[in-house]
């Protein structure tokens, strides 16, 4: 690490500490602008993203030869591609983030004190944030209009392999700040794509508020190590389906397959499925058959085993394993309690979900289950800010300081205590 | 960093990575248990420490006679020196905080979904808590007791001066937990008194969430600079009053003078008195002739000794500065803007008060100002947890992540999600 510092160039030094002392001022400005402005300015870049779509498609198209001549994988090569339909959808995402409440201003709560004062917490922005992530480019807009619709200015560091994308996006953007009347400085895209930019992004503590990398867990660790500003981290997604004694069987299927096909790609899939032993016998057969239809390979526990032979064997290492494919474990439990110990041994602190019929199990599942979303009957696929009704997302924390789970706007804010007197002091 | 980290005693790192563990297991416990069994072990504790003060005062004995043998500052032995009083004072706040509202369970909104999903945030303890602090031997049992409360397990690392009476304390508090059923790995004293003890506790970011540093400046320095584990800091207080030109003059010299002098060596006092020109000429006079019969030593600008010429010349460094003392700077504003400026420049985003009879400045002052508090027509003073009605105080942040300002049981919790289904799948 140290090495790597020394590296640096100090011409870099000097383009990040001027990026962040524009930010910080514009962070300054924004906080103290209405609801309706930036509103304005985020239906604007909806709009002017969708007109201009010609200019962010030609941009786009000098990305993606430089990944075909570079001979990028062809998946990563379509998370990199904008195509009409999906600037249109970056669009509608826009617009949404626009209609949802403005969480700056919020009084969270208020009281009298018994010498009379008045004590409430007032919701305010963090200020700067960044944002470092990889390939996709819609994050840049994304990401840009909940720090906008929140009060904060945003820092955006993407892949090196989208950086036309993301300037084109980011130019379009700024520009809709401007002719709004905000600070262009709110947003703004690195514009180089040295590694050393990022170290350098990282050391400006007094600049930068919060960081959120989005990506691998290569790039979370590389962040989170050279970090001196605080990082939201989510580090994986072990999900897990419990299906307690009392389940309907065929929920619990229909439960458990959504978990696990609907889109296995993603951090909110499923990849354990604990069976109570009670149970394992009249749902493990019609259960794995139903998976096997689907395409899942199966690993596992030796009671699974002996009640479903053609499942494979699963290895200790298997139950702390993020699939994102169509692969999963199953082990049979021998009570509630034991399934909450799995979760706590192998799990990851994302979701997991409970499928039962029975009052108690509920209860003591949501009560004893520390992860950061925990649900009764319903599909892990619902973790995400939008099913859950934040409006947006700006990623999911798996560490619980400031924020646990999906992160909306709100999650960008913080309280200031604020007091209202006629004159007191203290005695 | 690296060559105190080289010097680390491998027995030092088993030490504390034991603690750790323990800490870990205790507060996985803890977490489940209900209310009304952390308010009787609170209550225990009060008893318990004024029942066996004997005890504690001849263990502090033991400290104090060291520190009279080390030559140190009759102030410094005074603040680690534990009398029946202040025994008693510790015991009151440990019954107070068990008379507080239990955060953890609290559903803190809760809505449904289009689809039915009823989804909800609720509050759970951090997990284990580290705090390490100066002299002062209540801290011990302040910051366990509200540690407790939360569902949080707390680690303590207290002065070297006080190792003996922070033992004796832990000791009692334990005795405590076991005695109501509950883990006694709750509480745990770091036992030993070299440095590279902090260093180590540091480095265990998987068994410790969040390390709150209570102390001088120098001491958070080198907490933050060494974590691993997310820090809560309290840098500093630079709190002003700014007396609006609307301000009533009885109020304004009754909030600034007590701002100031009523406990000086504290981070909410004042230490700068920011003057609209508009009144100037009417208030400094008074003001100044006030603070000096308080014995307070006053520096100022051009403009304020141009009206008060007995007052000395401020220099830039001074209006940075935390006096804890008599002392502080006096500043003559063009307009309520130019004093949000002067705080922003200069102050420590703590507290700021204004004083105004004018409804406009009351709300200008407090939506612009970015402090952790904000007030109109109250004395700084009253910026602290208990003051303020959250109870009780761990700390206050003056970083906006996770918590900002005062931080009781409450800042000592995160939510996480819940959801409610009835066999919902995603599409």
């Amino acid at each position: 690490m140290s090495e790597t510092k020394a590296k640096i160039d100090p011409r870099m030094t000097a383009l990040l500490r001027d990026i962040g002392e524009k930010s910080r001022a514009s962070a300054r400005e924004l906080a103290k602008v209405r609801p309706e402005l930036k509103d304005r300015a985020l239906l604007k870049m909806a709009d002017d993203l969708v007109k201009k779509a010609d200019f962010l498609l030609s941009e786009n198209r000098k990305d993606i030869e430089e990944a075909e001549n570079k001979g990028l994988q062809d998946s990563l090569i379509d998370r990199l591609t904008l195509t009409p339909e999906r600037i249109e959808k970056i669009a509608l995402g826009l617009r949404q983030v626009a209609s949802l409440t403005d969480p700056v201003g919020e009084i969270v709560r208020m009281w009298t004190r018994p010498n009379g004062l008045r004590v409430g917490k007032m919701r305010i922005p963090l200020g700067v944030i960044g944002i470092i992530y990889e390939s996709r480019p819609n994050v840049t807009a994304d990401a840009a209009g909940l720090c906008i619709k929140s009060g904060n200015a945003v820092i955006l560091r993407g892949g090196s392999e989208t950086l036309r994308s993301n300037l084109a996006i980011g130019e379009l953007l700024r520009d809709a700040l401007r002719q709004c009347g905000l600070p262009q400085g709110a947003i703004q895209i690195i514009p180089v794509t040295e590694r050393s930019a990022v170290l350098e992004m990282l050391k400006l503590d007094e600049l930068i508020d919060l960081i959120i990398p989005r990506g691998g867990e290569g790039l979370i660790r590389f962040v989170t190590e050279n970090s001196s500003i605080p990082v939201l981290k989510h580090y994986k997604g072990v999900c897990h389906v419990f299906v307690d004694e009392s389940a309907d069987l065929d929920m619990a299927e229909s439960i458990s397959i959504n978990a696990k096909v609907q889109r296995p790609g993603v951090c909110n899939s499923m990849e354990t499925m604990l069976v109570h032993e009670g149970i394992a016998r009249d749902f493990l057969p019609r259960a794995v058959k139903a998976f096997t239809d689907k395409g899942v390979r199966i690993k596992g526990c030796a009671k699974t085993r002996e009640i479903a032979p053609e499942v494979e064997e699963a290895t200790e290492n298997d139950w702390y394993e993020e699939y994102l494919d169509l692969i999963m474990n199953v082990k049979v439990v021998e009570s509630l309690e034991k399934a909450v110990e799995h979760i706590e041994k192998y799990g990851s602190m994302h979701t997991e979900t409970i499928v039962t019929e029975n009052y108690k199990s509920s209860q003591d599942f949501i009560n004893s289950v520390g992860s950061s979303t925990v649900m009764v009957n319903a599909s892990t696929r619902f973790s995400d800010g939008f099913e859950l009704g934040l409006g947006a997302e700006i990623g999911i924390s798996t560490t619980k300081l400031h924020a646990f789970g999906p992160m909306g706007a709100q999650e960008l804010t913080t309280t200031k205590f604020i007091v209202f007197g006629e004159g007191q002091i203290r005695q």
